[in-house]
Formats: C-alpha cells, structure tokens, sequence
C-alpha cells in the first residue's frame, strides 16, 4: 500500500483521470459513480465506471511535486493510462476554452530535473500520440471546441514565459506527467481548461468531463 | 482579494504557522481556537489567537509550486512571521524526532529557480536568525527534544541525495520558504517532524505545536 | 537572394521535402520532375510537383549547423511547410525501418542552445501535430509498415543515448527542424529512414518517398 | 607534514582564528602572546593561549583557493573550530562595522564547485549554530555593535550583486569556510569588518580581536 | 573502412588538408595532381602529394556535427596532421583577408558538448603550437599577409558573439577541429579566409593554397 | 592609487614578472636590481631593470582571486606585458620541468566566470602568441629543457582532473592570467616549474629567471 493513497492495487482502475482540482474530482465522481477510496492528505480518489469499463479519478494537488507522489503511486498500482484534466493555468490567448497539450515545455530543474539524471539530454515531454487522438476525437464527437498545441509547463504562478516560442498557456502539470508516464511505462495525455473553467457554462464542464471520459476508455 | 485563498487581508493574522499536513492544521486551529476562513482549491485556513495575539493556520499543500501560491498569497495579505511545521520527510537519522531547518540545501531550478534570475550565484537558503532562536527557546522551555541542523529541500519523494554534506533529513518546503520569505520581507523558520510524526505520542505533537504557537508569538 | 542557396523566393516552392542524403533528394528530383535551382555550397535544391502541386527538394548536409542553414534561407525564401526524409541514424530497435517522430529530444546547447536565449526553459522540440497525422495517413494508404515515436536528436555519431527514456532512435536532425520551424513559423515533420534506407527494398524507398510527398501536398 | 604550513600536529591549537589581513593576524598573535609556527608561503601562524586555553591564529590569503589550501591542511593537523575574521569586502549598508555571516551566498563553480561533485544540488553555506550564537553572545558581552545576516562571497573584487536578495556585504571568504567545515567537520563562524576596518579605532579593532578570542573558546 | 568515407586506409594520406568549400577541395585536388578518394555522402576525398610527399584533402561539410564525422573516419583511416582552409565566417575586422586562428572559444554544449564529458572542465581549444608555426613561417615566405588570433567557433551563422573579448571572427570549424585533434591524437591547425574568399584575387588563393600545402608537409 | 597595491603609475614598470612565489619574487628583484614599491597586504612589488629596460616583478599570492586582484591594479597601472613564473603545480609527466602554457582549460565559473557574462561561450584561454615565442626562444638560447603545452587551471590543489584531454599540469593561475590579459588589453604568457622549482638545481632556477627577463624586454 503507498505511502499517501491508502489504497490496494485491486481498487484503483487502470485508467485514471488526474486533476488539480478538487471540485472536478468530485463532479468526476458523480458521472462515474465512483466510491471513495481514499482522502488521506487530500488526495481523493474515486473508483467507478464509464460504459460499463473501470475507471478512477484522482486530485493530484497543485504543482510537479505534488503531482509525481500521486503519479509514483498510481504507477505502483498498476496504472496504464492517466489523462489528466487541469485548470491552474495563465492562457495567453484568451479565446480557447479547452487545450488539449501537444508537448510541454518546462523549467530546468525541479522535478523533472530530479528524474533524469545526465544534464546533457534535454528530455522532451510529449503525451501518447494514440491517446492525444482520442482526446481530439472525443472533444470533436461532442461537438466541443478546442484547441491542440505546445504549453509550457512551470513551478510558480509568477512566472514569466520565453518569447521565442509560442505557447498555448503556462501551466502546472503537463511535463511532469509526460516524463513520468515515460519513464514508469504508461500512457497519457493533458487537457487544460482556460481560466480554471470559470467562465464556462456548467453544461460545457460536463461535455468536456464527458469527452475526457470517453477517451479514457477508447479503444 | 487572493486567487486562491479566498480572504481579505484583515481576515488573516500577521502570524501564520503553515504546514504540508491537513491533520496538523486542523489539530493547531482548535489550539488556537481559530475560524475557518478558507477552503477553496484544498488550502483550509484558520485565524485564531495564542495568548491573546492573533494567529492564522493553512494548509499549503505538498511541493514548493504549491506551497509558492499559498505564500505569495500570505504576503499580499500582509503576513509579518511564517513558521512552516512541515511532515514530509526522509530522515537520515533516526533518533530525532523534532528538527529545526538552520538551512535548507536545495535542488537546482524548479521553484526556486523561477525566483532567482542570475544563474551563477548560488543562494544559500537560511531562516530567519531571531525566529531560528525563539524556536529553539520555544521547544528548550516546553522540555522538547529537538536539534538544530541543515536539511536538504527536493522536490520528489524518490531523489537521492548527495553525500558531501550530512543533513538531518530531505524534505519538501524548507528552501522555498527561506527564499521567498527574503525575497517578499517576511521572516520565516521551519520545523520538521520525524515520519510526519507517526511515530510520535498524541501528548508530544501537541506540545510541538503549543511550542510553534510559543515561538511565532514571541517577541 | 540567400547566401548559400542561390535562388530567387518564386524558383522555390512553399512546400519542401528535406534530406540529408544526396541520393534521396536526386530520387526525389526524379519523382517531382523537379529542375535544379542550386548546386552552390553543395546544397542541391530542385523544384518540381506532386499531383499538380509545386513541391521542392533540398539537400541540407549532415548535423544541425548545416541544417539550420539550409532551414534559414528557406524561411527567407518563404518556405510554409517542410517534410525532413532523413538517413543518420543509429536505432536501437532494429525491427523498425521507417519512423515518424512525434518529438525530439536533445542535447543541450549547440545549435539549438543558439536559438532559445533564457537557459531555463527547457523547449519540447515537437513536428506540428496536424502535418505528422498526414504523414501517418499517407504511410497507412500506402501500406508501409511505420512506428511512431520519440527519437534523440545528437551531434554526433558517436553519442551514447541516455537510459531513463526509451527512444525509437538516435538521429542528427529532427530538433532543429521542430525549433526552428516554432521560430521562424512553419509546419515541420519528420521521418527518419532505419539504417539510411540500406537493407530496404528499392520499390520501398519509392514508396516511401511518394508517401512524404502525399502528406507534403495534403490538405 | 602538510605541503604549505611546515607544522607538526601538535604545534597547531584545535582552536585557529584565520584571517585575510596579516595585519590582523600579527595583531591577534600579540594578544595571544603567540609564537610564530609557520611563515612559509607566507602563511604566517602563530600559536599562543587565551584564558588559558590554546588558541592559533593564521593569514590564509585572499581568496578561496588559497583559503581552501589553509583550511585543508589546518583539518590534516585537527582543528576543532575555526573563525574567520575577514577584511575585503564591499559593503551595502554603511553603517555596520561589525558584521557577522549568518549564512553566505556564493558563485557557481570556482573552489566550492569543486568540492560539490552533484551540480544538481545548491548546498547552503552557513556556520555553525552554535558557534554563531558563541559569537553573537562575545560581540553583546564587550558592547560591541554588530548585525547578523547574509553575506556574498565572491571571487573577484569587481563582482556585480544580484538584486533579488538584500546581502549585508559582498566577501570573499566565507562560503568556503562553510562549506570546507561541513566537509571536513570541524565548526566554523565568520565575522566581517566594514572596509578592512580602515574607519574604526584601533581600540575597537582590539575589542573585536578580543570579542573573536572569547568565542573561539566558549563552551 | 569507415561509414562514410569508403576509402582504405592505404590510399589516404597523413598529412590532409580539409575543408568547408567543395570549390577549394576541388582546386586543391589539382594542386596536388590529386585522385578522387571518395565520393559517397559528398565527402569528396582527394589523393595526391606536394613536393613529393603525399597529401590528401576532403570536404568536410558545414558545421561541428559533420565535421567531426569526417575527423573521426579520418582517425580510424591514420591521419597524422590536418589543416583547415575554413570559409564560413563572419569577420569583424574587415581589413583581414588571411586569418590564422591561434585559439577557437566556442559555444557550450552541441558537438564538443557530447566529447568531453565531465561539464565542470571548460576545455581551451587550440591548435597544435609547432603547426600554427608552420602555417605562420609559410605565409610569411609566399609574402601572403595574415593575422594571428583568437576566433570564436559556433553552430549557426545567425549566432551573436559576446562583447568581453575580441575576436578576429566567428567561424564554424575550428574548436572542434581542436578539440578531436587533442582526443584523437592528431595535430591541427586551422587558417580562414575573409568572406569565403569571394573578394580575393584568384592567384591569391592559389598562393594561399600554396602556402598551406608547404605548412602541411613541413618538418 | 589602487586598493592594494600602493604605488603610483610611474613607479611601476609596463614590463611586469608576476610570481606565487615571494621566493622568486625576491631573486628576481636581486636580478633586477629593484627597488622595493609596495609591501602592503603581502604583494610584494620591485621594479629594477633588465639590460637597461625597466622591468617589474610582484607577488601576487595564492589562487584565481588574489591573482585577479593583483592583476587589475597592474592593469591600472598602466601594465603593458605580463609574463607569469608560477610554481603552484600538481605535474603529470614528472620528465619537464620548466614548462611554457600553449594555453589553459579550467573549472567553469569562479573567477573567470565573474568576468565571462554570457555563459553560453566557452572562452578558450590562451596566451599572447608572439609573448609565447619570446618564452621559447628565451629557454632556447640559454639552453634551458622546455616543453610547450596546455595547462589545467583549477581552484584547488585537491582537485581532480578529467581525462579526456592530456595536460601538462595541473596549476592555479594561468586561466585567469590569459582571460584577464584579454580583457584588459595587456600581452600575457606564462611559465610553470615542476614541483615549485623544489628538485632543480638553484643555478637553473637563476637561468629560468633570466630567461623570463629576457622574454618579458623582447622586441
């Protein structure tokens, strides 16, 4: 059993839809039915189904570190495929509501500094390519606009971005997923939601947790 | 009005001890006989008072990104003196159970490297000398055992450390705090507990946290 | 009119199909019809058509510096879209003869390390997601046998790759072009040919080269 | 024997007061009623007693590297406790004469680099505790004014500061210090002088000495 | 027989003099009475002798990365010395036709990035002295005015030198040239020429040709 | 007047024999006849002459930093040649023992790196070539064995080198010399004698010294 998710590995489902917040988390659970499987230090998960196929959604925290404990864990657990649906974002183009993440620049150092070990190698982090599709498709088939591109994830929310590449948004999580679904050997994928789906109608929230469903469990 | 801590600034005390555990928080906003002021996005806040002089409590999640949010948020409300009581810990010695943080050796980049824009000057991440010795004075009149020593801040719970210099544990928040707190002009000190103080009786975490509540009150 | 490339911006066509092997590019002169714009500096570059549409080939030499050259005085020239067909390779998988790659790694500095200023971000280099689904829906009509995957971009042919990520292959090229392209604004993809082509069928070459330029002309 | 400092173990107290300035050291011998042990190099060492107890004291030169090569070989003949009162410096704010490090900022690379082999680690260089508060406590006792805080050691005397961090000077002297003691393990602290102490009496100057003198053998 | 250049050992020379310019290989070639070598990858290699000793010379593309291809086939096939006529360059001091490069800063990372491992050693790049000598004693003879000094290699022509030190240019070729010879043991030497020459009279460059075959066969 | 060293520009020669030795500084102002200028923190200057030609020689301590010292007040001081006679060395090749640097790799960052702003170009350190054939013909007429190569230039004298490239020593001070010459605009060279001079005979060292004065008033 791992250290923060108090859990066995029979009782989280080996697709899981990751986020940073907590009230998707439990929006997410409704639409699976999900139970509760665990709260210890925050870190809910639900257990559930979508079309009859296991599904788990889990609240990451906010931030890389926070992020790879919950992923380190999942990935102990047997965990195949995450797509992670997040909302801690600064979108420099105001008129995408949803992102779906193509690649994800990062800051030098911090968490994923701590995982790959010779400086020399710049590490690219990129999604699955089969299951950014899936996500394209599903968003497309529910008829939800949205948008694929680069986003540069960071460490703070201060931070301010290069110029000479054109991001989509700074945000939080995407490079952190990516390398570590690299290196422990499971796929993924990374919506992000403009402006933490504030202004979004509550009807589109549900489409897009609908469409990141559906993708989960795309063959 | 904050992003994510949903509070004005006379809601928040000048004095705040934060922590990286839910548990400890709730425990210390029934010592200080304190509110809930916030709960939005997970960072339960509390204001109370110790002896008569205020003092706020809030949970600031796990990692330096997440911790970074909740402590610039702390500074546009205003906050004078933080004490971090932090449970995220590798010790590698095993026979303390309380450590004070004299400085926090750190990772390269991540958080902290998004603060500090020249790269060649190394900034040694320290608290603040007055609040370091009202700590000690704090845990030394309570009868607490307790040593003082460097620790290593990381940024995963999987990273190795270095072996040249001997710390008294790796842990998640100590060098974020100290930076931010020299860059933002608040003063700051960090205490760390054995296996998040698991290991500890119910008697002598309470005490711990009186000698917190001590120590951010002392003048 | 560029300095290496001596061409006029109407002689060469906004869509261009790059290479670092001479004996690709004369294949594909075949193939376009194309006719000889430049010979200078040694970087042959014909211009022909595909189905109707104006297509060119360039040949860019060998390594990063001589790619961005060639990729410069394109953009110069207009340049919308260029598909790279490259041949240096050492792959570790050897069942694999044609790769897609979805994004580059690569090592620090450099050419690449010229071009992106603040050291501390770290730049996916990634194709453009649209113009890397042609590229595989070309290969798939066609029936060629391909794999899409992350390749390692290096300078020179006796680097050892990193071991904490899986790469289909270690190349030469790939990253400048994904950088570049980000920078100077266009679409870029590209495909990298197992052992320079050499256990591969005649006929195959052929096929291959007809499906780089189907996807190159595809709306 | 070490290489510089032509000294027997036993000729060496456990107890050294380096420093920059041979003035300040010839000085300090007087009030040790010191006997001079090594002037090779010009590495002047003289070794005396003060209340008491033994106690030598050394010129290192400028600089880390020549610091280092002291301090290396004052560890080879076993010293206990070494505090460091040092002269070249630039200081921001005018009006302290006494500084005491706290902790102590430093430039990537150069001497401490090549003690720290993980360059993913930024290792905080700060004193000893308790020796710190030894001094605190001898400065208090003589009426000597003083401030405690964070210095910048350097390498070159033309060096620029950083802007994010608010240092009391710039030295040149002591990360080194800090960093050689955690190493080696022996206790450091560091005492700076405004200007060289060119603008402060000479009867202060004797009290500073005499104030260093008394921590150097606090219990 | 190498990857590259197909040729034997036997029927390369020891003493070669490569290049950047096919033109100047190709008029080298005839200098020499020279017999194409090889042709593959366009790497054409020549072999013929200047006052009866043999002497080959090879185009070796643009940039580090190619560049070092051919230096490291040229190891394997037994070349002793190696003189480069470089073309690429950018000059500062536009009065200089002839430079002959004393010493090449270069940029961090790329091509010599992935030679020398440990990244805390900043490797100088210089020729071998005896052979700098050479190249200066046979400039002087022929009466061809030159200059000796340090030039600055990179990896891009659109690259920005730095402003502390003045540099004769900035070229592509030299550090790494330097650098193989050192790793590879072999002594080089690298002369370059003012804006690729194109404004120097014809026989000027025959006699800087001249002058360059002389330095590659002398004692 | 400078900080350090107290003497006015005229009193101080443009021909300057630096030293890290006092040793050889005080044979060396025997030889000159000089007269002793400046005392002041231990940098021991003389200026004398040398067969009618005013000639200089100082200490300059003990590493990178106090060198960089001395070095900017000679440049001050209007210093136009500076031959350095350093013993500081850790040999590999026990056979030379008087050995002329061709040039000097050295340890990212310290000194050099306070000078060198863009981190991104590697500065090659070399000396002034025609000061460097002086040297060589100086040892040569007075018929004194030397070898001409590259030096490592480190911080410490416990310092271990890399491997990739053969050096003929390993010292303290020849970087810093040749990158400071560079930037201040004075002729640079230096020499560096096998084990501190300690096994040659004194008659040799008087030749070496000799030599060194007749390099520094070359024409």
């Amino acid at each position: 059993m791992p250290l923060h998710i108090k859990a066995d590995p029979g009782s989280v489902a080996e697709r899981v839809i990751a986020s940073d917040s907590i009230k998707i988390v439990k929006q997410l659970s409704e639409l699976l039915h999900g139970k509760l499987i665990n709260s210890n230090r925050g870190f809910f998960l639900y257990t559930g189904s979508h079309m009859g196929i296991p599904v788990s959604t889990v609240y990451h925290g906010l931030g890389g570190p926070s992020e790879s404990i919950v992923l380190e864990e999942l990935a102990q657990l047997g965990v195949k495929r995450v797509i992670a649906l997040e909302t801690s974002v600064l979108s420099y183009r105001k008129e995408y509501s949803v992102m779906i993440s193509s690649s994800a620049s990062y800051d030098d150092g911090g968490t994923i500094g701590e995982y790959i070990t010779p400086q020399k190698v710049v590490v690219s982090a990129v999604p699955s390519f089969g299951l950014l599709m899936k996500l394209d498709d599903a968003f497309t088939k529910r008829g939800i606009k949205h948008v694929i591109g680069q986003t540069l994830s960071v460490n703070t929310l201060t931070y301010e971005k290069t110029d000479e590449i054109k991001f989509l948004c700074t945000e939080l999580h995407c490079a952190v997923l990516y390398v570590l679904s690299q290196i422990r050997g499971f796929e993924s994928a990374c919506v992000v939601i403009q402006d933490g789906g504030k202004n979004i109608p509550k009807k589109i929230i549900a489409d897009i947790e609908n469409s990141v469903s559906d993708a989960i469990i795309a063959e």
